[in-house]
């Protein structure tokens, strides 16, 4: 049934061109294709009776099935009430087929050298600094180092190995736990005194109040977006808003918890511009669907477009949520990779308080990690949500479905209220660890400007500015012969020139189709992490691929 | 409406003492239960239009939704699409009412001493070592602070503040990490070298081979068992079987993910035998109403029951998953919790190894944790599940919604590794570790037998013993006119005395009702774990309570 159905997948694609990749995206698309394969396939007779295998590809949760991964993004098929006819959904991208090639490549380059021609895997997919020799700040890492092993503290040696104000807040730090016990399962919603010190940091970056109550610490952004998800969506009839390009991490959430995603378009022209006309739009026609819309996702800065939201234009999308009553969930992880002078971050609670809107006015998710920033701690799963307007009675919902997975790490924790404290003028670490922010920071807007003047002067190729966060998104007009050439190969065409650019160069992109693109458009989307020095051999590597990729396939 | 159900529940409650808090076990009480809440309440009436704000009680998912808690457990109503019903289910008891409660005394103590007739909380409701001052194994504290913090590695303050062998399985664990990046992203199953390293270390505790590939790493176990329900659990139809009593992961897991629990009781007159003819029953049962009964949980050793399985006793679950073709879900983060002499703990895929069954004759997924044995490390969320007879296909699955996070902690991650793999003989740390290591079980195994003598010896308490895990369960016969004061004070009886008793002493046990029990039984769970010096004051604080509670109500 596998084959059959990448089959007809593979046949619509080759009908019309503009259907490639979208179908999760654009609902009439999805079930012109589903039609298509329920008449095609097999897919909407009464379900096969269960294997004798106690579990098989038949009779797992077929929301948690991804099918068959096309191009870097997984599909799925999930039954849709509405229409009654199965509905393609797909997920996620930045760990997908192209990533697999990558590491298997790297496998290749270890047990035979030079077998390729290229000596290194140059992983441009994925958010993951640390991977790519970023260094971790230093005050950060001795805090947790001795919060890990405090019998240490007040050894002789330890003054000469750690800062003196890392001693320090270690010590404050382990005075805010219970019995200093960082091996102790703690509050579902984190240390509450971790919480002060993170909700400080919020009013000392928005200047209006924070309650620490209002804080969830959580593994990472990830599962605080799965919790959202968990309490939100009752049914496919609740309906998510999602900016189009999106991180997968939405559209996955939420079909695994069984809701809609109704997508709003970013306006590449305008450098990815979020417009309320959209939202407007697009929430019109969910409605009219019999689709309850229930919350509005907003990535500022943006991921994979790598936008900063003007002020005024994030007062728009708050004015918005309160006249429809939707929740913003606000994705704010990039708020310290802002690397234009123009644009700065501001919170959406921030701009909400800012507007005289308060807690009955509007509901607010914030989602902050400890995975980005200038500290880049993937590996740490910190982060927390701060959850705003919601009501006593909702915020102890919400501590119950915390308490299931009884309390987040307690290493990612202290990260999170580091990274929203980190030390002052006049603190001892203060100048290394400003330098190595700084130098962080700074790099990273380099890198981020000279990929961008690469993708602009490659043939075909237009690419927004990076005004934040840490991705590229470059459009890329491929010649027909190209997209040919990838439906012989049976994959989308971004997927094509990614896996081409990937076996030829060791360069990986993930392609657009994971993201969500207008039909017919192809993008990829690049990180800015490689360091600084490997930058120019991945633009003239890129560069001489690009050329003789269009020379072979121009039309 | 919260009130009418309250009210609904309770005049049941009222009417017969068999129905008490046993709601979500007993699918004929529950029908019966909703039954008559149906007849007495609007639940069944068609859902009322959305409220204005964007998330209220009446708009969150009702999965995720526990409507009150009575009692330490929380109660919440979904729809029986078979009964044609609302049925009550229930949720996470260990972080309840009375822990809530607890919570607020000790805040109490700390600002008003002296305002209660006790200096301190003793926390007894929770297997969580480290909060009650167990000291973690500084072996695995010092590789930790090591990894967290690698540029200290090679000072020469470091020599005089960490064992050599610390510093050499920091640098070993570094190597094993590509970049030596702690602060990375991992693969999504966890780094390959630490995945070899746990896969040797169940090899050698077997004596089978294990594959690394089958060993994914999560952050604590609860994940990884979620993470199979979601797997597993298509709807409702599904069945997952779990022992009553049970800790409340699982009847949490299978609701928050759409399906059934099917209960099997255990044999508290045989010291919470596990007998393979009730299961039998159980299943016949459960296929008789339409159920697909999926898989079967065991907890060895038990939680919250203590019991550790005979070798033969999981020979005969091993067959019984073979011939029924179900999942055996083995939870036996308990393995090195074993005070007994007459018994061992052996691996579910160990018995089914030694009996000649392979890959292809049953599906077994064992889950470990950093949380439990003698290391206690809850706050590392650290853990691990190996799948063993799924196939490709299938683990490909797995390895998919495992990617929706990413990847576990880091420093969980490494810890799973040296809990795994803990020094040896002659290492130079192994002397150290062994005394901590020996010194923590034997001080475990001595306060299990203590408490389980002081329960034995109170009037109408009896307890089987303790062989294993951190939990003893006795049952409490509780007089009739306390089983009235219960229903006045609108709570279950089990939690009338454990309230009662916290308001007392500071003393914090869960109420049975949290965990499963035989209608018309009272238990609680109380943990071995507060420190032994403080036992004495547990056992006199408890007994001079239990006398007076006994004399207040004795009938």
């Amino acid at each position: 049934m596998r084959r059959s159905v990448l089959g007809s997948a593979k046949a619509l694609s080759n009908s019309s061109c503009q259907s490639h990749c979208n179908v999760l995206l654009r609902r009439p698309l999805a079930s012109s294709l589903s039609r298509f394969l329920s008449s095609t396939s097999a897919l909407d007779s009464p379900p096969a009776p269960p294997s004798m295998a106690p579990v098989s590809l038949d009779t797992i949760n077929p929301k948690a099935l991804p099918r068959h991964h096309q191009s870097c993004c997984f599909f799925f098929f999930l039954f849709d009430s509405f229409s009654g006819y199965w509905v393609l959904k797909c997920e996620y991208a930045v760990r997908g087929e192209i990533v697999t090639l990558a590491q298997a490549l790297q496998e290749e380059l270890k047990s035979k050298p030079g077998s390729h021609p290229f000596d290194e895997i140059l992983y441009c997919n994925i958010g993951n600094p640390q991977s790519l020799g970023q260094q971790p700040i230093t005050f950060f890492r001795e805090v947790l180092a001795l919060c890990d092993h405090p019998s240490i503290l007040d050894k002789s040696e330890t003054q000469g190995l750690f800062s003196a104000d890392a001693i320090e807040r270690a010590w404050q730090i382990l005075d805010q736990i219970p019995g200093r016990a960082t091996g102790a399962y703690s509050h579902s919603q984190g240390i509450k005194g971790l919480r002060d010190t993170i909700a400080a940091g919020i009013e000392a970056r928005d200047g209006f109040t924070a309650d620490p109550n209002d804080i969830f610490l959580t593994d990472g952004a990830s599962p605080a977006v799965h919790m959202m998800m968990q309490l939100l969506i009752r049914s496919e009839k609740d309906g998510i808003l999602c900016p189009i390009p999106q991180y997968p991490l939405y559209s996955a959430s939420i079909a695994l918890h069984g809701g809609t995603l109704v997508p709003y378009y970013l306006d590449e022209a305008t450098g990815w511009g979020l417009e309320v006309s959209e939202l407007k739009k697009q929430l019109a026609d969910t409605k009219s669907k019999g689709i309850t819309p229930r919350a509005l996702v907003v990535i500022n800065p943006g991921n994979p477009t790598g936008q900063v939201l003007a002020e005024d234009n994030q007062r728009g999308i708050v004015e918005f949520c309160k006249q429809e009553g939707l929740i913003l969930l606000a994705d704010e992880v990039y708020q310290e990779n802002v690397y234009v002078p123009e644009k700065k971050f501001h919170s959406f609670k921030k701009v909400a308080r800012s507007m005289g809107y308060g807690e009955k006015d509007i509901s607010i998710v914030s989602f902050q990690s400890v995975s980005k920033g200038y500290y880049g701690e993937c590996g740490k799963r910190g982060g927390y949500m701060e959850v705003t307007g919601f009501g006593p009675e909702i915020r102890e919902q919400i501590y119950k479905v915390a308490s299931v997975n009884l309390c987040s790490n307690i290493s990612g924790q202290i990260l999170a209220s580091l990274v929203m404290s980190p030390p002052k003028v006049g603190d001892e670490s203060y100048e290394s660890y400003y330098a190595e922010k700084d130098g962080i920071l700074s790099s990273l807007m380099r890198r981020a400007k000279t990929l961008e003047d690469a993708f602009n002067n490659l043939e075909g190729v237009t690419c927004n500015k990076a005004e934040g966060a840490m991705y590229l998104f470059p459009c890329i007009r491929l010649p027909e012969k190209a997209i040919k050439a990838a439906e012989a190969a049976k994959t989308a065409p971004d997927n094509f020139y990614c896996r081409r650019l990937l076996n030829a160069t060791g360069i990986v992109f993930v392609p657009g189709s994971g993201f969500g693109q207008i039909p017919g458009t192809w993008h990829f989307r690049c990180t800015i992490l490689p360091q600084e020095d490997k930058i120019p051999a991945v633009v003239s590597r890129l560069t001489e691929f690009h050329k003789s990729f269009m020379e072979e396939f121009r039309d």
